[in-house]
């Protein structure tokens, strides 16, 4: 392996609020998510992880940008664009909105905040929602603005999240239910407060709204959560794999209907409302799909997650699929992954080899694996 | 500073058909453009730029991905898509085409190839043409596909170019002109080649139609290429801000006009047929923009290129505008950049004053220079 490679930046890959802050933090490794930079590591994959499962971790994920809808229109925009039933989310609610296509294909699956009923924030995983929503927007002539508002979210995760968000916030802030949010204003410093998170650990998401105050928040809820050991932390690859969180990009794409990857129970395909690609889901769901995600676990030594999908054939070296997503699970202290294979092959145990090669040896060798089929999620 | 830090990927940051071959080649440094890996640099920026001035050099630019129209609506399509004048496009041409919302803010700044009549290929630089282009298609009912084809360019940029193309392709290319293209079986790798590239410096793009061939078709060109030394090499962010080229997302964003960063020359704001933003165009016409692009010496050592965008004062401490790239230049042994600046500050040889502090040091401490307002391009 040829990894790790030097990642270079320039203003295209915009910092975020908390960027000095998390270099102060000793962040090691980013990616690109958004057109921003994304904290990937501290220490290592797994010494950043057991503070999720067991104490509490703070994320900078700035990177889930909002789009924010305003105007007469706003909730008309914001029911075209997903299959999820819209008609009786309250202000204060999150809602998790796969979005589709004319076709049916994933553009996102994006947390939808209602903040007035004129007044939404679609907070993206990693594509462009703002110009999908601008240019239908437009050509339909709504009256709506569709903006990327000065918000950037902390997240704060992991069983001790509670703790820490009681003692910055006050007691009130145990009692808020899971995806709803509350504005708050923190001694100034301007908040929306998630229970939210991209974790299976529970904890909320804290949407600053002012950026000059990244440095600010950061070091109140480091402190803050001292007494509960928090530590600088990242969206964790090991425990949404073992958690079954998908992740838009990775583990789905515009190729992809929310059939295929488990979304269909957020897909209310024969509401009463006009959504984008509702003729094509229906006809998915009439017609059936060929391909499904299932979990592999792959045998052998402590893997490194893939940075490319790899190829998994059925035992009779037949092309089935693709793993999206792997990683080493310490808690199962097994190889875990994501995969979308042909449904002839999705019993669980069925066996599979998986060609892991990130990048070719200089002699063309690859790096084969045995592996099996799983149920999902892996930990529940 | 804290640079370098590690780039973290996943499937969602795909490697080109070419990466095994860059990886063999000595690659160290990659961004992510379009979802993909985009490799940086080999040696250093400035070892990788001479041979691009003196030589030739061979780039992955994979990341170039092609947004394809195709369908009897196709024309249609790419006419409402940008203000440029596409009335008179040949098939086998290549343009320039600034694209704008409704509010006329740039999408993207892509190249449009015309294959035929009813077929398009829209190659763009870092953000999402293809959902932008799909709403507006979706919520129009018009007959055209909007899909991303296996296709990943390949460029060869320098004053040596002419030779190896030669080389490899026959005479004909020589007569190609600039900003033409011809389809190419080239030994049974399919290609467009067209005689374009972001440098200054002349070359050509081989659009690869099979990314199965990745590896063969640059272990070809690098050596047909060896009798003039071609060596591997990126985007160059030197040659290109010394040239005056424009990077989406770095110089410009949704933010800006056309108007605003030199691109007004290629709208064709009064022509006949509808494109989208062409109301909001001709209000910013003839209301004048309140900034415009400007070049920016900067004094002092040798800078390293920008990672965020620096602020920009005025000798009287008034913030007036932002640079948006940066970087030393060895032909001018200066520091140069491009900057947004308030329309009272754009006379050349203006002071002004840079904050180049990419992170914060521990003590708060900023880096400032001083500098002086440079007429564009800076080398023509």
């Amino acid at each position: 392996m040829n990894q790790p490679f030097v990642l270079s930046t320039s203003s295209r890959t915009r910092p975020s609020p908390y960027y000095d802050a998390t270099v102060a933090a000793g962040v090691q490794g980013f990616s690109v998510y958004n057109h921003m930079l994304l904290p990937t590591f501290y220490v290592s994959a797994e010494e950043d992880y057991w503070p999720i499962i067991n104490g509490v971790s703070m994320w900078d994920v700035a990177v889930e940008r909002q789009v924010e809808l305003r105007g007469p229109d706003a909730a008309v925009l914001a029911t075209m664009l997903t299959p999820r039933d819209l008609s009786k989310m309250k202000i204060g609610q999150c809602k998790y909105i796969p979005m589709v296509d004319h076709n049916g294909g994933l553009i996102n699956d994006p947390v939808l905040l209602k903040l007035a009923e004129d007044h939404f924030w679609i907070s993206i995983a990693d594509s462009d929602v703002r110009l999908w929503a601008l240019g239908i927007a437009g050509a339909l002539g709504l009256d709506v603005t569709v903006t990327e508002p000065d918000v950037s979210p902390l997240a704060i995760q992991g069983p001790k999240a509670n703790d820490v968000a009681a003692s910055l916030f006050g007691e009130w802030v145990r009692e808020l239910k899971f995806f709803w949010f509350r504005e708050f204003d923190f001694d100034g410093i301007p908040l929306v407060i998630a229970r939210s998170g991209w974790s299976k650990q529970g904890g909320f998401e804290l949407y600053l709204r002012d950026g000059s105050m990244g440095t600010e928040l950061w070091d109140r809820v480091a402190a803050a959560g001292a007494p509960w050991d928090i530590k600088p932390g990242t969206p964790s690859t090991l425990e949404r794999i073992e958690g079954g969180l998908l992740s838009y990009g990775n583990d789905m794409t515009l190729e992809n209907t929310p059939f295929e990857v488990g979304l269909g129970k957020y897909c209310a395909i024969d509401q009463e409302a006009d959504f984008i690609g509702k003729a094509a889901l229906q006809r998915v769901r009439d017609e059936g799909v060929t391909r499904n995600q299932v979990g592999i676990f792959i045998e052998g030594d402590k893997i490194a997650s893939n940075t490319r999908r790899w190829p998994v054939w059925s035992m009779d070296d037949e092309i089935i699929g693709e793993v999206t997503s792997a990683a080493h699970s310490p808690r199962l202290e097994r190889n875990i992954s994501f995969a979308i294979l042909d449904m002839a092959h999705q019993e669980p145990g069925t066996p599979v080899r998986i060609d892991m090669s990130d990048c070719l040896a200089g002699d063309g060798s690859r790096d084969i694996r045995e592996g099996s089929v799983a149920p999902l999620p892996f930990i529940s």
